[in-house]
């Protein structure tokens, strides 16, 4: 997705070998026009995909999925996000390690709202190491549930998630890919 | 708003004295095309107001705000929360105390997306007793910036919180305000 190349060229920083910084449009401000631009870019995707839920994670990812699903005409289910285990029997949950927090959390989903007869698109705003991808995957398999694809906004090439979940077949869509990155330059795949 | 008022007695469930979940449509299953509504209704109510950005705090702020957003085309800045102190010089910080989770944390903004000729719109989906609301009106105050209303989808007014902001002279529009609420009954003020 061209624009969204520009957009992170121009409004984007890398800061140290891995984390870069969109917050002036995706993940602390964000730009609710240019987002409907990456809603429409999803839809199109996968539109024959027959989804009838879009899967999130709190917090950044809720803007990109309920934006999406205008387009799409679903609901939104977020994840939460809980240090504490909770073992009430009405929730799927899994555990996901954060390295940019260096921590390991507990998500979960209220069983009330996935069940075997949905079709989920996961949709997050980064995939690096993919551990909150594979952590949403299970909340999927848990709810009996069929995972249509992974939609993501800016993917790191350069570390392992993409390629963990694509060898697990799974569709994932990745609307920027970056290479490599550095300080001064930022190189995307294709 | 009729159809709020409805979907709240349809689908929402009261627990205890104080806690009503609208888990189905707003706080964990999010029901985007009715937000639709709540977006256009909040764009009508401040629609003369001069609005630069819309603020919220993650992690369930931030559907309402996006959608809303559409409406009155300005960029949305979400409030991240964080347990720990952070004294970075180019934030803007506050304390909240959470009744649900009966703790304090810190929220912060960063100063990149907050100056001093903005036009606040804080938008929040519940209000209860107040302290989420005062801590986004103390940030837009450290910007130097107009805090030119609130709006709320579920107000429960039988708590101190929006005669606490009317008082202080903030113009808070809410949605939906709850007179009283018990297992089988919610009343309505209006």
């Amino acid at each position: 997705m061209q624009r969204l190349k520009e957009k992170i060229i121009k409004e984007g920083s890398v800061q140290g070998s891995n984390i870069l910084k969109v917050d002036n449009f995706l993940n602390h401000q964000i730009d609710v026009s240019f987002l409907n631009e990456i809603g429409r870019e999803f839809a199109r995707r996968f539109q024959d995909a027959g989804i009838s839920k879009i899967l999130t994670i709190e917090a950044s990812g809720i803007a990109v999925a309920a934006i999406t699903a205008q387009y799409i005409k679903v609901p939104v289910v977020f994840a939460k996000k809980t240090e504490s285990k909770n073992l009430d029997q009405n929730l799927y949950q899994s555990e996901v390690f954060s390295f940019t927090k260096g921590k390991t959390y507990q998500i979960m989903v209220s069983s009330k709202y996935l069940d075997n007869n949905d079709r989920i698109l996961i949709i997050d705003d980064f995939l690096a190491n993919g551990r909150a991808a594979l952590g949403l995957k299970e909340i999927v398999e848990q709810a009996g549930a069929e995972l249509v694809g992974i939609g993501i906004v800016i993917e790191k090439g350069f570390q392992p998630g993409g390629a963990i979940l694509r060898e697990a077949g799974i569709r994932v869509e990745s609307l920027a890919i970056i290479k490599t990155m550095s300080a001064g330059e930022i190189v995307f795949e294709k």
